[in-house]
């Protein structure tokens, strides 16, 4: 949560992960970052209850915090010393129903263009039976 | 969260606002539906650092899942008794940085196309300062 | 197709209109800037058999063209002298079958953000019967 | 164009592809279906002055009709005979400006999802320098 000035985004990254930390919203939602390397970024996630919506199915916000979440750690491992960024675009597809029934959640991202000013990634949620939940991408400027 | 047999989709939302209920993850993220009305859904949330990512601010999640929300809801006003529906593809695009100082949110969704067993509807979410926060839209599919 | 360098973004949509003048991608299909002001662009375009795709409808990517133009101009309007800018990220919903029958369309986009380096506008098409075509959203960057 | 009862998606992908048919649409844009795979479908294209938008590039609606095309096709791959599609929302990122000088381009789509009524797929759009141009996703609904 400290560290930007004097870490590169992968090292930061790989920081949180040895130290166990995780930021406020991943640890309300039971989401952690769990493997990090050079343009790409795994997280896990454990549906529950806690997270329906009124259909009592999990809510799509919560796929799209996972989804968010691991789309701008996998861009954040191509940044430098000192650089901060953030997402200005997320898109999202839901194409099974998840439950707290569906178990470990691992998403996966990817970074497809690393360019001075914008990059994106795409992920994939699959599920402990190996089918895909959702998949997304995401759009990311740099502030220097 | 019952009631979907007997009671049309507006008439669902009507009642969570009169009896003050919200789904598990709404009332986790201090989010609330707050008006409903025929084509159009208005969500009231309130940003927090317990809402942070790692760069200390609220996480895109928080955004996305205020917008699902609200564009879901919208869409149900639509629906009839006993038909149930799911988000199929969420879009949210992040146009300003969201802090707990940034005070209570409204997002307010409106449908824009009402098939038989497709549903569009777009949302944008507002600051008490009027400026625009967040924007967005969503694809639901109608279960028989 | 020149003068970036002494006109203002309006100024220059507002010439090609007087000249007549489109882009060539727009005169190959067949598609007009007819309205431009502040923060709004409309164009119109005519469905064609020389559009349409293997199923024997209009492609989405007419369509994708048809957004793209009036999201871009409607953003352009924004613009001061000799600033270049271009689309990062488009959005299309498509919720009606178009086909050459449908007659002209009309595209009225309308500016969400106009930020320092990041714009977003929305766009709707609508057919001679008022009906909602298509809508979309797009994400533009500006090139100092 | 026809043939769509007595073939399965796949085969009539094939027999395009063996007759060296396009629709109306690709041949206008200069695209085409070059190979097809259980999942997969590849198209070439190939920029031109033909295509510019008034920045002087190539429109970003030719990269969203080439992903169409590509994802809409490999979605194809994997539907039965008689049987309908359309796509329902695309979405494309921009990563790097194309030119004429450019060269040809090659866009590859790959099914992620294929359910009973709803299928997606994600594509890539890279140039003879082996780089990225564009990339995206589209959702496809099954008409019965």
């Amino acid at each position: 949560m400290r560290d930007f000035a004097t870490h590169t985004g992968i090292e930061f990254l790989q920081q949180m992960i040895r130290d166990g930390n995780s930021s406020a919203m991943a640890t309300l939602l039971n989401m952690k970052l769990i493997e990090v390397s050079d343009g790409k970024a795994v997280f896990e996630a454990f549906p529950s209850e806690k997270f329906y919506n009124p259909q009592m199915r999990v809510h799509g916000g919560f796929m799209a915090t996972l989804l968010d979440s691991a789309l701008g750690c996998a861009v954040q491992t191509k940044l430098a010393r000192g650089v901060g960024y953030g997402t200005i675009e997320l898109k999202v597809n839901y194409v099974r129903k998840v439950i707290a029934e569906t178990g470990r959640l691992i998403c996966t991202a990817t970074v497809l263009h690393a360019g001075r000013t914008m990059l994106t990634s795409e992920g994939k949620v699959a599920g402990p039976d190996g089918k895909l939940y959702a998949h997304g991408s995401g759009t990311f400027l740099v502030f220097p």
